[in-house]
């Protein structure tokens, strides 16, 4: 599966909370211009200053929104005070930081070209590879937040905690994607429905779909350990988004998923892929070898053809409810 | 100044230090691939253990011994408990650890060859990029070893903050180091005595020399906030330290030093050229713009030239006391 444009479903997100969500990213962005913890240059100043608009901004927030949404469900209310938005809202930015920095490193793995509409950082003229350092600069701006904000509050541990343990699972899921995809010769029977649940389910569900909701838990006096629950169903709903924007990436209107998709040229372990795995027959089998991961064109139209001939195609209008019931196999 | 071999004074260990310290190596890496928050396949255990064990071992341990050193220092003990042993090892290792992520990732941006006698990592066949994934695990794992063994202790809050803290300023030390070297032209005019203690103190000996005695004093169940004056001492030693490997990289014995130094072909922000550019003349500062940053034998011949010309070159015992005395100024 691609990295980019999982659709994350839960927090959409009011005008109003739009609004007051964007209006505090500028208090926190002055605020890491102004860390007493290091002696910035004008030159280093202007250096941050471009380089979290560029990465931290620009992207959907449906993340970072989600933290609101959640914590006003919770508290059975449509308004938040000031100072319970203001925490909100700032639980959301470090989730935003966190895809940033996630993002910012993945393209510089991957060799991406563009990202959100404009050049990968690194590819930005006299950035590079100082995008590594950038990438760990994002990550650590979240701790900075969260001491300045949070430190005296009785959930400040656990916050840290479970910022911790996401990007641990985050950065190991990862590491499976690599390794599985990467490395060495391509190999198609290393792909399956088990390793794709569990790259899915670590590097991109748990931080798109559990930590919002975890941080609104934490921001409202709950103890983490007593919602498991919560935490299975939030890590398979992103397993089903990862699922659906896999099945976009090949079948999806480019004009409605904003880009064209190259799951199939880039040998990725799409459920796609998986799922005709299972399903081909040792002929099948033979000319998704011969045509997976390969640019030509007519290699990428046969293994479409493949996944049509094994009935993956369904309906537009229907394909949500399918996909669900295969993946809750 | 050059990144490796910045000579550590404190924490040298002794023989029985050192085995107690190398004995809990293995717990800790056993306990990684053990970690219940992330499935490991077969695969990803053997690269995560082959890329601690490249990335972590091989280095003197300077800065995890002195961990070990202050703490007894601290007590006023020769021999620790069991206890305090394993506690006080820990934190050396979890020192070590984050020094192997500065080194993996630098190396990257750097596009170094070797270090500590072998191929960067991310020159290691099939490792690539996925080496900057694998320095972000390698943050992570301390993160998870400090959860693992110090959760519940009354500093446990203050040990995350330290590290937090100590990883940002080294960041933003590289940060400062990466644009003032590397950015857009090369420009000799960009370096002087500020920038140059900037650079070190923040990239260097927070991390070197102040991190392993805070860890010590936390162990002790001290309060940092008392300890200001200690900071800014280790943090002179260190900066003291960085201006003799900037010193020896041109003038040392290769022998002695077991690398030899490329700090002039290299562009470095070296207190060396710091001092030369605050020494010259017209015509001096003339030659040296004409031939620093040259791979070529004649160039760099005469900048060494220069700063002989400069009265940089001291008596090699005495060269300790002199160069101290112009940092201190």
């Amino acid at each position: 599966m691609a990295t980019a444009g999982v659709a994350v479903a839960n927090g959409s997100g009011g005008a109003d909370t739009r609004a007051a969500f964007k209006e505090i990213y500028s208090t926190l962005k002055e605020e890491m211009l102004e860390d007493p913890a290091f002696e910035f240059t004008d030159e280093s100043l202007q250096w941050i200053d471009r380089m979290v608009d560029y990465n931290v901004l620009g992207g959907k927030c449906n993340r970072g929104l989600s933290v609101i949404d959640s914590y006003k469900i919770l508290k059975g209310v449509d308004v938040l005070s000031k100072e319970e938005t203001f925490l909100a809202c700032t639980l959301g930015w470090c989730i935003e930081w966190l895809q940033a920095y996630f993002l910012v490193l993945d393209d510089i793995m991957d060799n991406s070209q563009t990202r959100r509409g404009q050049p990968c950082w690194f590819r930005v003229p006299q950035v590079g590879l100082i995008a590594v350092n950038d990438g760990i600069i994002l990550r650590n701006h979240i701790s900075r937040i969260l001491q300045r904000h949070f430190k005296g509050k009785p959930y400040y541990v656990d916050l840290i905690d479970l910022f911790n343990e996401v990007e641990f699972k985050t950065a190991s899921g990862q590491l499976l994607d690599l390794i599985t995809t990467h490395e060495g010769e391509k190999d198609l029977s290393k792909y399956n429905l088990t390793i794709h649940r569990r790259i899915v389910q670590y590097k991109t569900a748990y931080y798109s779909f559990y930590l919002p909701v975890a941080c609104a838990l934490l921001l409202a006096g709950e103890n983490l350990d007593n919602f498991g629950d919560v935490k299975n169903i939030l890590v398979e709903m992103g397993t089903y988004f990862q699922v659906q924007d896999d099945y976009l990436d090949c079948f999806g209107d480019p004009e409605f998923i904003g880009k064209i998709g190259t799951d199939i040229e880039d040998y990725k372990c799409s459920w796609l892929v998986v799922q005709a795995l299972e399903r081909t027959d040792e002929d099948q089998k033979k000319i998704l070898f011969e045509n997976y991961g390969k640019s030509d064109p007519a290699c990428v139209a046969k293994v479409k053809d493949l996944y049509k001939e094994l009935n993956l195609v369904v309906c537009p209008d229907r394909y949500v409810l399918i996909i669900y019931s295969e993946v809750s196999m």
